[in-house]
């Protein structure tokens, strides 16, 4: 199940559940990707930075990709963010032998030029076989790396394999307008667009072209609603949507450990992860906190039942 | 009328009104003036960053200072944000000659330690006169500087004219709960904490001790009465004002000149500027983003008629 | 008296004279002015980063412009770096009405992309008028920004009043063989450059092809004569000259207010100020500092008798 | 062989050997090793950045730590600064078991306050171990992170197992003396300080207090004599072959892959490794600056017969 540029939707960024002592807790990864599957996602991406991967072990690493390929029947994509080739290309390598789909690159934050940001995704690349197919990750906030759309364009004229566009650009509305324009005029070859970025302007990226989500929300079927009621053209709906999750999600979206802690806090009152423990470094969330987001859950239950929590 | 740590309430950041040509647009400044005393606030911020401050020449950021001062009966500070003394003892001086309550200073990006803040507020404070009120502005995003409350704690104990902390650290909520404590074990000074970051944490920053708001947002009588119900412990009804304002205050929200120039869009379309041209570097909004923000407007306008805006 | 892409030979980067209690010092900038004219020097730049430029006010930068380019029969350069337009084109035009023979400008350490800098330069230019010749400085570990070559031919093609590259890129010999290739292959106007970095390279820029040294060593003089006796094409003579003092020009090369300190010491031992003096936020050398510097003079002393301090 | 704060001298930090073909040259790796030993090496650090660590995988990594482990009877100090704790756990575990002396680690470069820097200390100590000996690595022009002489005694203070400090601020020679203030005045458990920044203020820093060299100099024997001149107190002789020296020493110690290519050239050239190959990313020098090292190399020979080079 090769990632294509087809690939449509809703496709979430999967923490890493662990139990309180620290250890992988496989029963809530399953539990996780069955969520997922009845949310309506497309796909799933594990162990990106949000999945805590650099405090997992290769062996980790590879168990819950393992693990997630076999009981999912959606394209699963591995994040491959690492600080040299050598280690992307053993992760990259084992995965995609498991049956990955595809995989995921972020650039190192010393990249500077235009020609730098190209010639890092080419070597990339080169690293992990040309036939592996590629999410760019286009995060400025986080990786202080800035692409041009013609940089975009030019690392996927260079790369077959670069599919996605992780777009995560803020603001980044008429990043997407662009790049549509130049897949119109012929000067790139098509691609999906799903966004990240928290899902925090989902409901104008789908107006501009975007093809999904790509990020942690913790309610996905909110992200799935809203792409389908987007797509079908009812734009009213999708905004009352999106907007009676935005509070929440806004309060989700803060960077860091405390988006992290919000977001296993409120998937472990939903049912799906048994802990919301994070590995060092971690952050836990405060009393007010929790009670912030409880109140902010409640506010969202008069819209939609899907947020109630049972107390 | 100088500046206090008693300050609360709603302080707007003022733009800068321009004609098409460039020049500064008197009329605007004055109406603009007016419009937020109108709206319930309680001092305006001129100057600042969102003020276009780099792009005035000392002549003319003097005469516009002159004209708010005189035009307002409320605190008006000044930013003073410099990349030396020599031009923030200047314009600091000539504005308090001209009755500025107080200015406000952001630290150089190329800070880094806990040491060098400290002791760059203290030659600051020295360089503009240790008399002279500050706000000091806490914005990471846009700074690249981090102050942990410690930090913060000791510029305030050093100076005793920091009075109020521009508070736009994200996430920061917790931030304002540990200066809150540092007041209450005696450990800090008390201070005014007002919340930039466009506002969009502004529902709870008030929750967790916040004094109000001093920010650019757009519809500066929400922000008002967000304050006001959130004071009155009107908790449900601040969130309600605010939440339907807050698809909006996020698109404005947008980091750079695409935010500011919806602020000045809609500012114009509520006819408190004339025109909304930016001095070069400028950026204007596309058709689309128009069409992005009038939808927006449209939808507050729903909940809360002073968004409706004249077609 | 126009600065053009002809320019050679040494250009100092001067330093600013204080008296000890922070006023600027005009005797000294007449000695200092003399002593590079003396040392056989074929331009001056003035008030930039370590001419503590932005320590002074715009009256205070005027009127040592005014001096310097009154008492020099050599190009003023005058450091026009700013943090916006406006102060940049109101410093530019006096300064270019008292005589200047062109301005400085580096870059904003916000940009990041390709396009984002040559935008700047074509603004700034647009700023200032498209008349006034300028240098464009590349100092990538000051500023941050990262030109490629290919952006340094935009902006020289742009803009025709770009005719100096002050180059300070680390490593940066191949970016001047590059650069030369360009202006052989026609694909880029002629330019001078000439080398900051605190000359720690000059010995091999000249063989790349440079055309100078714009840079504040304090002993100008051995900048001339390795200039000089490269363009001679006396390699082994010039290497033996310049490693001769690269124990000290190493020390004086130590990044920020340090390097300045140590200038500023030497000049004053040499009799060219009359105070070590730096306007705040400063650093003084300690005992131990200015021990080492001594020592390093005596050991260039054993071979160029210039370095040679009464005590 | 543990290491520990008693530690002195010359620490090199080795780069990999490499084939042609990319793959580890075993043979090169025994050679190097025993050119360390013989050149009066008081230790060895590998799998620095300068040896290309992220390009290695663990295998590699661990079959490198191996083969010099068992060859050496010196301590052997491992590079483990990674992304995550999981991979630096894993890598120490690893290397401790076959006998690594300690290890050193730099910190990521998303610190910003003292306290983000001393709490990162704290976790990667519990994460690795708290009896395994650790070199903190102070490089801010590579890391961005800026400690105090104050965080570093917080660190000490705080992990016993802190035992070296490998010192590469820049300028440096002022914390040095303020750390063994420290020391002296009893708030500083004592530690060794070896110099790192490719030696270029070793002469100095040995006079300030620091122990030793900790740098990838491809002259390790002169840097055994400097600091053996140093500490015998013959200032002028370690000052006369340092300054000889110091030409290509500059030269080397260009950043990146650049002064990178230069060792490797030299070490090569000195027949210490078969092949100059890097990995990819890698840089390779241009035929004119092959000329400049032979150059610099033939001119140190004037002075220093090991540095003549059979052509």
């Amino acid at each position: 199940m090769a990632l294509t540029s087809d690939i449509k939707g809703v496709v979430p960024i999967a923490p890493t559940p662990f139990h309180e002592d620290g250890r992988v807790d496989d029963a809530s990864v399953d539990r996780m990707t069955d969520f997922f599957l009845e949310s309506g996602c497309d796909g799933i991406t594990i162990l990106g930075q949000l999945g805590e991967a650099p405090k997992l072990d290769h062996a980790e690493s590879i168990a819950i990709a393992k693990r997630v390929i076999k009981r999912a029947n959606v394209p699963i994509i591995v994040g491959a963010t690492a600080p040299g080739f050598a280690a992307m290309r053993t992760l990259v390598r084992d995965v995609m032998e498991l049956g990955a789909a595809g995989v995921m690159i972020g650039p190192p934050n010393t990249l500077r030029t235009d020609d730098q940001i190209v010639t890092y995704y080419r070597q990339a690349a080169e690293a992990i076989g040309s036939d592996v197919p590629f999410v760019l990750q286009d995060y400025p906030l986080t990786f202080t790396v800035v692409m041009t759309p013609a940089v975009i364009r030019r690392i996927v004229s260079e790369n077959g394999a670069c599919v996605v566009l992780k777009h995560e650009d803020w603001p980044g509305l008429e990043k997407i307008t662009t790049l549509r324009g130049f897949e119109r005029d012929g000067s790139m070859r098509p691609i999906s667009i799903l966004c990240g970025n928290g899902g925090l302007f989902l409901d104008f990226e789908m107006e501009r072209g975007a093809d999904g989500a790509n990020t942690g929300y913790a309610f996905p079927e909110m992200l799935v609603d809203v792409v389908r009621l987007s797509a079908a053209g009812k734009r009213d709906e999708a905004h009352n949507l999106f907007d009676a999750h935005l509070p929440y999600l806004r309060y989700e979206q803060q960077q860091g450990p405390l988006g992290l802690a919000v977001r296993k806090y409120v998937l472990m009152r939903r049912g799906v992860l048994a802990s919301e423990a994070q590995r060092k470094p971690a952050l836990s969330l405060s009393a007010q906190a929790r009670g912030e987001v409880d109140y902010l859950l409640s506010r969202i239950a008069r819209v939609d039942k899907r947020a109630e929590i049972a107390g």
